[in-house]
């Protein structure tokens, strides 16, 4: 058996016990967890300076090597986080729904762990800790696939966890690191119906694609957001100029920072110089065409393509449109179905927006950047879906789990 | 542009006005197509008659054929079946969740269409109306692929129902039906991302396993089912008996139905030779093994292979085990997570069977042949889905839907 196949299978099993556990008992073994990461940081900073060599040796650029690095400041932070997953309430056990039904049988549905998850990532050990706990707080075996850049550091965390586990009532066998770097082990993951029950990638769009292509596990996909800020002709103008700004530059290297933005033409003609100097004076390059530049005529030209381009930077389409509906139909054409704002004192139009906008997130007189499991108040996130199914948008705790109609009754044969 | 990228392009603009219609406006089309059902009946009896001919050319089973034919009375039942989704409530614009966050923004989790939905299925066409407005109901656009023995029938039940459309607030192109019979049109429906937002298979297994193979849109994977019965040493033999038999041969063609009967082998011992007797006089084959042969010998033997089989048929594995973890063994290597029946009037033994169970729906005395969205009270159904995403067990409108997050602020930024 492959490396995959064995880790899978003990993760399946490990599942069955995780099943039967009570949430103090799953608690517990989250803060043995949290205190092996302070106790044992000198073995995973050790671990993470390897990765940090090879990652040097290799060129890596310095922000990736910022994102990679551990510190004990960074381990505690970790740690802290999993201390804060331990005190949100459980889901599992839940009852979402009671029936009683006139022949006597009583259905329960209740949450139940999902089983099995696979999470496929890039470069960030955090991550690794992040999964791992909230998959198992609710219930479910973890079968972690990292990236190469970080191959040591999650041996070394990984394996920490698993001493710590080993103390607890989840059995170690719940978590799994797949240390096999080449690619085919990811494409192995991807075809594992049987044995994960889902797969979840983390990362860039090409590491996304690859997954949403070939899985036939299912997949909840995350990530990818073209985000687009509309602000309307009845627009409030500082208003206007501080959710813009804050759409780009606060992080725009993330998912639901904003990449065009649109304007109402009569909202443009009187202050689109004064927008674009703001901009300007933060370092982002504009991009338009049309009235826009007829405006601003030291913006760059915009190409459909640059409109349908995820820049995660410090680079703003801007489009001047007639009308909302100009807007909407541009949001159609290239949004992702991420994040979407409009900045507008006419409730008619923000209604029509927060309506006809296909998207996990519609914001009136809000800034996109707070699509966010933290800032939507749910204590945690495994990650953003884009996608329609199971959930969508910010993912808190309740989205690693299924349901199960339990049915009780007395004898009940059906005629 | 093919036949299917020309269809659901069309079905993808018609889900935008959809999406704007009230419950009533919805309704009302739905009306329309009702009662067009009837009035038209006479070109779909005829289309159907075309189907039926070249069935028997092709020396289809009469079983086949009685499934595939209609009649006055048959559509009455449907047309019928198209006025109780009227009076179902619709999901859409359901809040499922309020958040008031302490920087003053406003987030509601908001019921939506889920958008274009792809149905791929086999010969009955009553699953042509009942998917059409099931999936108009809430909101959705949808594309059908029904098999080719049903061709005729289906032109022509879409056709009519088109027609009353074009009468009604929902674009005729909210409805399309695939006519192209060749497998590639499933194909590729399969992989168009971006125009279908799901694909729901129905029919065999076969069909159901080349969309999950082979689906890039997500898929909610419907259908096998190898559902056990467990009677323990504490069930009443009446019960037991009631259920076992109900559960097998009510119906043995659906996936609700029994193909394994796990008996404890006190049970086993005392009771197995009636219960055997009452199975024979049913017309249904027995295949055991060890302990079940001994007690009736005249039993055929079972293989693996066997218990691994969803036989939808009047055949039954019969299987003493030594106590309820043997069963839980069994159910947990042979099961396919649909629904599992215990027969005990021990409630630790029923408590822990519906908690370590991994399936759809679990039972404590009463048939499985109730995992059925009517049966529980949900007035509709699109399906029995056995996978854990987004939908588990019979799936009523709601799972018909996805969700948006609506959140309104007055100039709220990140900080």
């Amino acid at each position: 058996m492959s490396e995959v196949v064995t880790k899978a299978s003990a993760a399946k099993e490990a599942a069955a016990v995780l099943n039967r556990l009570t949430t103090e008992e799953k608690n517990e073994a989250l803060l043995l967890m949290a205190d092996a990461l302070i106790v044992e940081q000198d073995r995973i900073l050790a671990a993470n300076e390897e990765d940090l060599v090879r990652g040097r040796e290799l060129g890596t650029s310095s922000s990736l090597l910022d994102r990679l690095k551990l510190t004990p400041a960074r381990l505690a932070d970790i740690a802290d986080a999993v201390k804060q997953i331990v005190d949100l309430p459980d889901p599992v056990g839940d009852v979402l729904e009671t029936i009683h039904r006139p022949n006597g049988l009583f259905i329960e549905k209740k949450r139940v762990p999902l089983g099995v998850i696979g999470m496929i990532y890039e470069a960030r050990p955090n991550v690794t800790v992040d999964a791992a706990t909230l998959c198992l707080k609710t219930g479910n075996s973890v079968v972690l696939r990292g990236g190469s850049a970080a191959i040591s550091s999650n041996r070394s965390i990984v394996s920490v966890l698993r001493e710590a586990l080993s103390r607890s009532a989840i059995p170690a066998d719940a978590l799994q690191l797949i240390e096999d770097s080449n690619r085919s082990s990811v494409d192995e993951m991807l075809k594992l119906n049987g044995l994960l029950d889902v797969i979840i990638p983390r990362g860039g769009a090409s590491l996304i694609q690859n997954v949403v292509q070939n899985a036939t596990v299912p997949v909840i996909e995350t990530g990818a957001g073209i985000c687009h800020t509309y602000v309307d002709d009845s627009a409030d103008y500082s208003m206007a100029e501080s959710i813009a700004l804050n759409a780009k530059v606060q992080r725009p290297s993330v998912c639901n920072s904003m990449e065009t933005l649109l304007l109402h033409e009569t909202f443009a003609r009187k202050y689109l110089n004064a927008i674009a100097d703001k901009f300007q004076e933060a370092q982002v390059e504009l991009r338009g065409s049309g009235i826009a530049r007829d405006i601003v005529p030291w913006m760059n030209t915009v190409s459909d393509e640059d409109y349908a381009t995820e820049y995660n930077d410090y680079i703003l389409n801007i489009k001047v449109v007639k009308d909302l509906d100009e807007a909407l139909n541009h949001i159609h054409r290239f949004g992702t179905k991420h994040s979407e704002c409009i900045v507008t004192e006419t409730d008619a139009h923000a209604e029509r927006f927060l309506q006809e906008v296909d998207a996990a997130a519609v914001y009136h007189n809000a800034s996109t950047r707070f699509t966010d499991g933290f800032e939507f108040g749910f204590g945690a996130e495994i990650g953003i879906s884009t996608q329609k199914l199971h959930a969508r948008g910010p993912m808190g705790l309740p989205a690693l789990t299924s349901t199960k109609y339990r049915v009780v009754g007395s004898g009940q044969i059906r005629s």
